[in-house]
């Protein structure tokens, strides 16, 4: 009888370093915990019918001006000249359904470009731990995590996520690699307390000093959809799932 | 009272990322322990006037061509017409007193070549980790430890040992950054039992089919040597250390 092979699973810390773990023939997930990738989600779940993901803020400019709804964030902070930046609350809203965004964000965007060539790129996040690790284990194609961490350096919360999407799939995929055990490793030591390990982090001090506290909690969220965004073509949509559950598992903290 | 301000320490966990972590006005220390920067302590510590890490094997030749001594390693063997790769008991040898030896290796020599604009590039291994953490909370700048990994990718034997110098010097440093944190975390989970651990990475599983289990327990023994291997221009050489101890600290193993 021929065995077949065993899916391997790696992790990459940082968009930079993609072209040396390579993504052809793969499935990339997209992680921007702080908040690109929560963002998308969130935006998806609520109905926005595509995301389309832009490197520069004049592209993002130049497809506000034929119309899109349009989100352009650097350093955290809201572009001046558009509506909303990086903000998942901004997305909650159920008059953007069916409508069609662009958006451009400090690292996020960057590594979805930087991942273009996979097989699929799907965007993960707290927010669908669930709906990306079914997904994954359903198909039959090694796995890369592209963290998209903060201007080319590792973050934690992306990493940690990482290991928590190995935690959850470590029995189907061969998980015997460096990146994998690393980030594997961070996530068993920290998993009792992410909340309390994360204010640790760079970024999320970042964000502090731009009292969005509520953003933060909100995006550590587990769960909280089952919708998977799956890049086609040049843009994000929601793929059909295979749970029975509804879109929105669970009624959003703030009440929305 | 103008308090000064604390040194900040980070971790770069492959060459690759060095432009966005900065080395400007930084101590740069690399790191390949397995092997490239345990086989410099070692020829430092045995006596060899100075070592020229070079990119290419080209390079290398041409330096062996006007007589120096030389290394050429690539995915762990040696190449065909070089009388070393990178095994460090090739270099206790007493004959190689005062000789210079020029150096290619697969990851070590290109985290050199990346880090060459930093105030000073160091060589830190376990063999001398002490003569490295001594010398770092000596000094008054900030640290980047610069892991060379493989391939560009994240190896584990460099980010533990990251995660070593951390543990050693977090009292005079600022440690309060993610490279940082992420190394120490792995770093503590795993001092019980270095070697132990250290048997899941990818590195040691290839060169154990290399057939050189020996290099890798030599590699991870702590504080054999008192030398701290220092760029200077293009050559590494071994510079005074403030201890009292002798160069060779401890006997090695194998009775050399």
């Amino acid at each position: 009888m021929h065995m077949r092979e065993v899916k391997t699973i790696e992790v990459c810390t940082s968009p930079e370093l993609v072209p040396f773990y390579g993504v052809e023939g793969k499935v990339v997930v997209v992680v921007d915990i702080l908040r690109a990738t929560s963002c998308m989600t969130t935006a998806l779940a609520f109905g926005m019918k595509s995301i389309i993901p832009v490197a520069t803020i004049e592209e993002c400019r130049a497809y506000k001006e034929k119309g899109y709804l349009a989100a352009a964030e650097r350093d955290g902070k809201t572009v001046e000249g558009f509506d909303f930046g990086n903000s998942p609350y901004t997305y909650m809203d159920s008059s953007f359904k069916g409508k069609k965004l662009a958006v451009t964000t400090t690292n996020g965007t960057l590594a979805i470009t930087k991942s273009k060539n996979a097989h699929k790129v799907i965007i993960g996040s707290f927010l669908n731990l669930s709906s990306v690790t079914n997904y994954l284990m359903q198909q039959d194609r090694d796995v890369l995590i592209v963290c998209s961490g903060w201007k080319g350096k590792l973050n934690l919360e992306d990493t940690v996520f990482a290991g928590a999407i190995i935690d959850i799939v470590k029995d189907t995929f061969n998980t015997d690699n460096d990146s994998a055990i690393a980030a594997y490793a961070l996530y068993d030591l920290v998993r009792k307390d992410i909340k309390g390990f994360l204010k640790k982090a760079s970024h999320v001090k970042r964000l502090k000093g731009l009292n969005i506290k509520r953003d933060i909690i909100y995006c550590l969220q587990v769960d909280l959809y089952n919708v998977l965004p799956e890049l086609q073509g040049d843009e994000l949509v929601a793929m059909p799932t295979q749970t029975t559950h509804n879109t929105i598992l669970r009624k959003v903290a703030s009440g929305v």
